[in-house]
């Protein structure tokens, strides 16, 4: 796993924020401490903190804010990934029974409620006003682009611009936070807080790209999820919008009535991977995800080499070539 | 309804809320419009938006940012409603069907989820971090009395503190909230503040008891909600805690066993429900209440006679009078 080498530049740094974000989460109320515990086990590879951390850097150096604004992102990411479980009926998370299918769905949703509290309750004692504002924001957009791609998901009326609308509001939006908000607690400087902002979005869309590159490619056992997930859910994602795009006017009738169709969900999905991959939509997916790599290399280009600086490229690089 | 009367002092400040409160839900997601249409057509009593308009007026009158912090409040409650909903699997919300059970859980967690950055949104654009502080306090608190409500019905562990405890965290939080909030708008008299906060958590403790009689003793067609469907859930509560520390070893003995078979649920509750009747558990749970209803108009008895003081007192009397 590349991640480790990128953390190295802040390896002493990640594990005062471990040890910081542990406190947030404790109560003395037994149960949330009981699943509070299991949720730091599962603990996950803690992207978003590293780049708070190596956002501040570049920007002009950690301080002690920068740590209770990478607890915010991972507090923030917790909470979603504990409602997205609930959302998508998920029983698995990081290779663990997810916290719905331990301790049903009331206990997942209210966990979550109860980290968005300590995050916003952390912020406000440290009248962290600017934080607040940048998390909220993306709670807002998080929850519209979800929201957006189930009422496109229900018409399937989806374009590329509807694609991109959808990406960076669900997923570019927390990315593009944890470098925003690093910069913010290490510079005041405007420029320096919106190119670290602008790295971060191009990072997030990459990322999902890829993500939704996966989905058609990869197998099961490497991302933990199953191949034509989301393609058995009508989700239509970058591969498949070119590809509809790009056939002929009989093909894409034919397809669209397959996905309209109730047609066993395994064959059904395979045909769309092949449509997909043969109508060039795998390969123009894999090239806007590099065009997006670029973008947030260029976002960079004016900051100065650093031990820092370096880690987040290869972390820019690794949103690309990751196969899980 | 009484509530007409209780609003009668504020009728044109709710009216201009109601406008406000419109204006926070609107969205360019256009399944997100159509949810908070929904939900603004199944509006309830909007209780918690008079407490906060009173309480302001009592404490020395609304101003602009009055309406915010009820907007606050009341885009609180209803994200709450919306994940409760979800938390509870129920399909019917005042009447009308639940947002979960129209659009799936998805939709409902994101909405809720959506209006809570809204609501935070507004608050941090016009610097309202007291506010903030105290509604994120509310959320933590409800929370934590909900999963210990849980925590101690799965061990049927509960004793008359614990249920204060979870009752004052789970609903007496956001009442006194709103109650301590509107005073907050108008007033930086801590005193002024303090006393109207505490009158909130007596009315949200006078609330909850009575709902909890209610489950005992109320007609389903007037709640909306099943009789004994708190008993079915194994959900102890005032009558049944008080009727369990005084009926004889051998009687509890019995009923514990009841509690922890799984006998055929309609049947279980009636037999609970006699029990609990006939060891003077209602009439415990009745003078209990009352109490609290005292308590609440003693924290307000320095304020000078006004009608808003008196609307707040109907409100208060309203709490364990009502019948649904």
């Amino acid at each position: 796993m590349k991640l480790d080498e990128i953390s190295r530049p802040i390896e002493s740094e990640l594990a005062r924020f471990r040890e910081e974000f542990k406190q947030t989460m404790t109560s003395e109320v037994g149960l949330i401490d009981k699943v509070a515990g299991y949720i730091l086990r599962q603990k996950g590879k803690q992207a978003r903190p590293m780049l708070v951390l190596l956002s501040a850097n570049i920007a002009g150096g950690i301080n002690d804010s920068t740590y209770r604004a990478a607890a915010l992102v991972e507090l923030l990411h917790t909470a979603t990934l504990i409602h997205d479980d609930v959302v998508d009926t998920a029983d698995m998370r990081r290779g663990l029974p997810a916290i719905n299918a331990l301790w049903k769905n009331k206990v997942a949703v209210l966990m979550g409620d109860y980290l968005l509290s300590r995050g916003l309750l952390l912020a406000l004692k440290h009248k962290d006003h600017r934080f607040l504002e940048i998390i909220s924001d993306a709670v807002k957009r998080m929850s519209e682009g979800e929201l957006l791609q189930i009422e496109k998901t229900r018409s399937l009326d989806i374009d590329e611009a509807t694609y991109f609308k959808i990406i960076s509001d669900k997923t570019a939006s927390l990315i593009s936070t944890s470098c925003e908000i690093g910069a913010v607690s290490a510079s005041s400087d405007s420029d320096v807080q919106q190119k670290l902002r602008a790295c971060g979005e191009a990072i997030g869309i990459a990322f999902q790209i890829q993500d939704d590159i996966l989905d058609y490619l990869g197998k099961s056992s490497k991302t933990g999820k199953p191949v034509g997930g989301d393609i058995k859910e009508k989700k239509i994602t970058l591969p498949l919008i070119y590809a509809l795009e790009n056939a002929d006017a009989q093909k894409r009738k034919e397809v669209i009535a397959l996905l309209k169709s109730d047609k066993k969900r395994t064959l059904f999905s395979e045909e769309i991977i092949l449509f997909a991959t043969e109508h060039g939509g795998i390969e123009y997916a894999e090239h806007t995800a590099k065009k997006f790599v670029q973008k947030a290399l260029d976002a960079l280009s004016s900051f100065p080499a650093s031990p820092s600086k370096a880690a987040l490229e290869l972390f820019i690089n690794f949103a690309v070539s990751r196969q899980t």
